[in-house]
C-alpha cells in the first residue's frame, strides 16, 4: 500500500476532495457566462465569511501579495504607522510598511506573547497594522479590543487574517475593521493561489500616492462591480472556493467556529496529557494551531522530519528564532477529531523513539473526551 | 447529452486531461520533500522553454503581475523609459510605466500594425518594454530585431511574452533580452495562475529605488537558490505546469513551434476561403491568435455570444476600440487541426446564419490541405 498523507500544517491545508475535484473542471473563460456566475458567487460567499456588506477585493496571489495591497493602497512615504508585531507574520507587516517608506512605530512583542489593547493607548497613526492569528506561534490576538483603542485613536485598522478568518470569530463590520487580509489555503479549505481584502469606504477614501497597479484596489474594485476580473484570475481555484465555501457555509460560520475551539483544546489537552509543554497561551481562542515545545534534549526538528519520513504525516516546525524549539500541529479548515488523534498518536510515537521522557498512551483519550465534553 | 464545450480563446486556453488531473492532487506543503523536486523540475523546465541558463522567477500572479515586477523592479521615478505599443497589451506597459513616475517615450502604433524596429533608432532609455505577440491583435513582433536596435541604445529590454512563449520561438539569452514575462495559462496549457519573469545579471543589477515586496525580484530569487518559495505559492497550479511543461519538452520546442505555425496557417487559410479578411497581417510568426474582421453588417459581438450560446465555443471579440468590429480564434497551447476545423465550421454556420455574405463548404477542407502542405 502506498504510505498515506497527512496535511497538518498550518497552511497550506487538507482540501476536501470535492473541493479538488473542482480544481480538475476544464478551464473556461473569466469573462464568459460560464464564470461570470461562479465568480459572483464566490465573492457573495466571501461577503458573508467576512461578516460584511461591504467590497472583498480578490487577488490570485499569495497572502502576502493581498497584505501588499494594505500597504500600497494605504501607506505614502513617510506616513506614521503602528505595526503590532508578536512574531514571523507581525515581522511581515513592519518589512512592507518599510519597502513603501512609513514612519513606523513598531510595537513589537516577544514571539509567543499576545498584544495588549492597552499597549495601544496614545499611539496616534494613519494606520494600525495588526495580526490576527499569528501563525508562527499559535497566538491568537484580541482584534476587536485592539481594533477599538485604534478606533479611538483615529487610525484605520488593517487586519492580516490569512490563517484566521473562517476558523476563529472575526466582524469585519460590527468591530469595523477598515481592511481584512485573507488567503485561500488556510481555514478556506482551497489550494493556495488566491487572497482577499475586504475594504471599508473610510479606507478606500484614504488612498496613498504611492505606486501599484496590479494590487490597486480601485482596478479591482471597478472590474468586480462589473462582476469582471481585472486580470486573467486563477479560475480554477475561484471554482474550488465557490464549493468549499458553499461546504463552510452549509456546517454555518458559528458551528465551524466551535469546531476549531473543540479541536484546539482537544489537541491542547492531549499535548499537556503526555507531558508536553505548549508554546503559546492555553486559551480558548488559540483554536488555530498547537506550538508544542520541544521536550528537553530533543530538536524539534528531528520530530518533523521523523513524522515525515517514518509516518507521511506533515506538520510545521518552528519559524526564525523558534526553529528546532518548537512543533505546530495545524487544525485550521478541514479536520475533524480524528484527525487530532492521528497527529498526538504519532507525535507520542516519534518523540518516545527519539529518546523523550513522555507519558504513553493517555494523550488519544484525553484529546477525545475533552473534543466531546467541551461546548461553547 | 450535455452540450460539448471548447475553449478557443487566446488565454486562458484549454488544458490537456493529465495536466487537469494533477490540479486535483492532494495539497503538499510548499517547504517538503514532496514538493522541492517538483518546484525544482518546473524550474528548470521553465528555463529550457525560456531558453536561458539564467534565473527565471516565478509569482503566484496573473501575467500583469510579472509584468509589474520588470517596472517595479526596474523603474525608479522621473526614469527615462520606452514603450512600443501596438494595442491593449503595449497600453498595459504604458500604464504600468506612468503608475511608477517613468518619464515615457510611447511609440504607439495603431492597432494592428507591427512595431518597426528602424522606429527604435536613437531613442535612448533605461528600458524598452516590448510585447512578443500581441494578444488584442494577433500580431507578432519582431523582438529580435527591436531588441538589438535597443541594445545598440545602451537599453535594458523587456518583453512580454504571455501569449507567445512555448508558441512562437523566442531566444531569451541568444536575443539577450533582460527581462521576459510569460504566464501559465496560454502556450504552456495549464490554468492560470502563475506568472514568470526571466531576469539577467545586468537587469538584476539595475534594480530601482521604488517601493515593492511581493514582486521583489531579491526576496523572489533568494528563495529560489533555496528551491524555496518567498510565499505560500498555487502548489497546485505549480504541479500542473509541471506535467504540462513535460508534455510540451516531449514534443520538442521546435516541433511546437512548427505545429503553432501550421495552425496559424490552416486557420487563416480556411477564414480567406470563406471570404473573411484578416484583421492583423497574414505572415508566418502570426502563428497566435487569427483576429479576423466581422463582414459587412454583422456586430462580431453577435457572432461570439450566438457560437457560446448555440455551439459552447468560447472565441474572443475584439478588445478596446476594437470590440465588435473582430473577432479572435486562438491556437495556443494545446490545439490540433480538427480544433482548427471545428472553429471554421462554426463560425461559417454563425456567420450564415447571420445572414453574412460568405462562401460556403470550403473552409475546412482548406485549412486541413495548409495544414498538411505547410512544413515550417
Amino acid at each position: 500500500m502506498p504510505e498515506k498523507r497527512y496535511l497538518m500544517t498550518p497552511g497550506p491545508t487538507p482540501v476536501p476532495p470535492a473541493v479538488l475535484a473542482a480544481m480538475a473542471a476544464p478551464v473556461v473563460h473569466h469573462r464568459s457566462p460560464e464564470f461570470t456566475p461562479v465568480f459572483e458567487r464566490t465573492l457573495a460567499r466571501l461577503r458573508e465569511v467576512y461578516r460584511t456588506d461591504g467590497d472583498v477585493l480578490m487577488f490570485t496571489a499569495s497572502g502576502t501579495g493581498a497584505m501588499e495591497s494594505a500597504v500600497a493602497n494605504l501607506v505614502s512615504p513617510g506616513d506614521r504607522v503602528v505595526v503590532a508585531s508578536a512574531g514571523s507574520f507581525g515581522e511581515r507587516w513592519t518589512a512592507l510598511v518599510r519597502a513603501y517608506g512609513a514612519d513606523v512605530d513598531e510595537l513589537a512583542y516577544e514571539w509567543g506573547e499576545t498584544p495588549d489593547p492597552a499597549d495601544l493607548r496614545g499611539r496616534e497613526a494613519k494606520v494600525v497594522f495588526l495580526t490576527h492569528s499569528e501563525t508562527s506561534t499559535g497566538v491568537v490576538a484580541d482584534i476587536r479590543g485592539l481594533a477599538a483603542v485604534a478606533k479611538e485613536n483615529g487610525s484605520l485598522v488593517a487586519v492580516d487574517a490569512v490563517s484566521s478568518l473562517g476558523a476563529v470569530p472575526l466582524e469585519t463590520d460590527e468591530w469595523a475593521l477598515d481592511v481584512v487580509l485573507s488567503g485561500s489555503q488556510k481555514a478556506l479549505m482551497t489550494p493556495p493561489g488566491l487572497s482577499f481584502a475586504s475594504v471599508s469606504e473610510a479606507a478606500y477614501a484614504a488612498r496613498s500616492t504611492s505606486p501599484r497597479f496590479y494590487f490597486d484596489w480601485e482596478r479591482i474594485r471597478r472590474a468586480q462591480q462589473q462582476l469582471d476580473a481585472a486580470y486573467t484570475p486563477a479560475v480554477s481555484v475561484i471554482a474550488a472556493l465557490d464549493v468549499a465555501l458553499g461546504i463552510l457555509l452549509d456546517e454555518g460560520l458559528d458551528a465551524v467556529f466551535e469546531r476549531h475551539v473543540r479541536l484546539g483544546r482537544a489537541c491542547r489537552a492531549g499535548a499537556k496529557a503526555m507531558g508536553l509543554e505548549l508554546f503559546s497561551p492555553d486559551e480558548d481562542s488559540a483554536a488555530v494551531v498547537t506550538a508544542i515545545r520541544a521536550p528537553e534534549g530533543i530538536d524539534a526538528t528531528d520530530v518533523v522530519k521523523t513524522l515525515l519520513h517514518d509516518h507521511g504525516i506533515t506538520i510545521a516546525n518552528g519559524q526564525g528564532p523558534l526553529k528546532g524549539q518548537i512543533f505546530r500541529i495545524g487544525h485550521i479548515g478541514y479536520f475533524d477529531v480524528f484527525d487530532i488523534t492521528t497527529a498526538l498518536a504519532a507525535v507520542e510515537l516519534v518523540l518516545a523513539e527519539l529518546g523523550a521522557d513522555i507519558e504513553r498512551g493517555v494523550a488519544t483519550a484525553r484529546a477525545l473526551e475533552v473534543y466531546e465534553h467541551t461546548h461553547v
